[in-house]
C-alpha cells in the first residue's frame, strides 16, 4: 500500500541560493538511485524567506526507502556535498523531520 | 498543465491537538467544494513539535483554485472555525506562504 510522506529540513539562510543552484544539476545516478529504492513522485520545495525545505513523496514503505537509499554509494557522495548548506552539521538525511498527514482529498 | 503546489501555515502551539481533532470530521460540503474548485490530491501534514502545517496539492492553476474556493460560502464558514487555531489572526487562507519546487522525480 502506497502512502504519502512529507518531511522538513532546514537550510542555513545564507546558503539558500547556492543550494538551489546545486539542484539545477542533480546527478542522473542520484535520480536513478532514488527511483530504484522506491522514491516516487518526489518533490522538494523551499520557503525562500528562511530556507525551510519540504519534501513530498509517495512510497510503499518510507523507512525501507530511506534505509535502501542510505546504502547507496552515490547517496553518500551527494549528501556530503549537500551537508554544508544545512543547519545541522550532520548528514542531511539524518536531520529530516517526518510530518503527520491528517487530511487527504483524492 | 497541472502543477504541484506546496504551502505552509502556522498553528498556535497550544492549539495543535484541538485543530487536529477538528480535522477528523471535515464537512463533506467542504471536501466537495475543494474538488469542484480544482484542488486535487490535496494533503495536509503537521509537524507536531511546533505546529507547522504543510499543504500539498495538484492543480491546473493555484491562483484560480484559491480564488474560486474563496468565493464558496462553505469555505467562509470553515475558515471562521479554523482561524482561532492559527498564529495569524487573519483568515487562515490569507496566511498561506507558497513554496517553490526546485526538484521533482516522477
Amino acid at each position: 500500500m502506497t502512502r504519502r510522506v512529507c518531511f522538513t529540513m532546514q537550510l542555513q539562510r545564507d546558503r539558500i541560493a547556492d543550494y538551489l543552484a546545486a539542484h539545477e544539476t542533480v546527478w542522473p545516478e542520484m535520480r536513478e538511485a532514488l527511483s530504484e529504492t522506491g522514491w516516487s513522485d518526489y518533490s522538494l520545495f523551499v520557503r525562500e524567506s528562511d530556507g525551510l525545505v519540504v519534501g513530498y513523496l509517495v512510497t510503499d514503505d518510507f523507512d525501507r526507502a530511506r534505509a535502501r537509499m542510505a546504502e547507496q554509494e552515490v547517496n553518500a557522495r551527494w549528501q556530503a556535498t549537500m551537508a554544508p548548506y544545512f543547519e545541522s552539521s550532520e548528514d542531511p538525511d539524518r536531520s529530516m523531520v517526518s510530518l503527520e498527514e491528517y487530511f487527504h482529498l483524492a
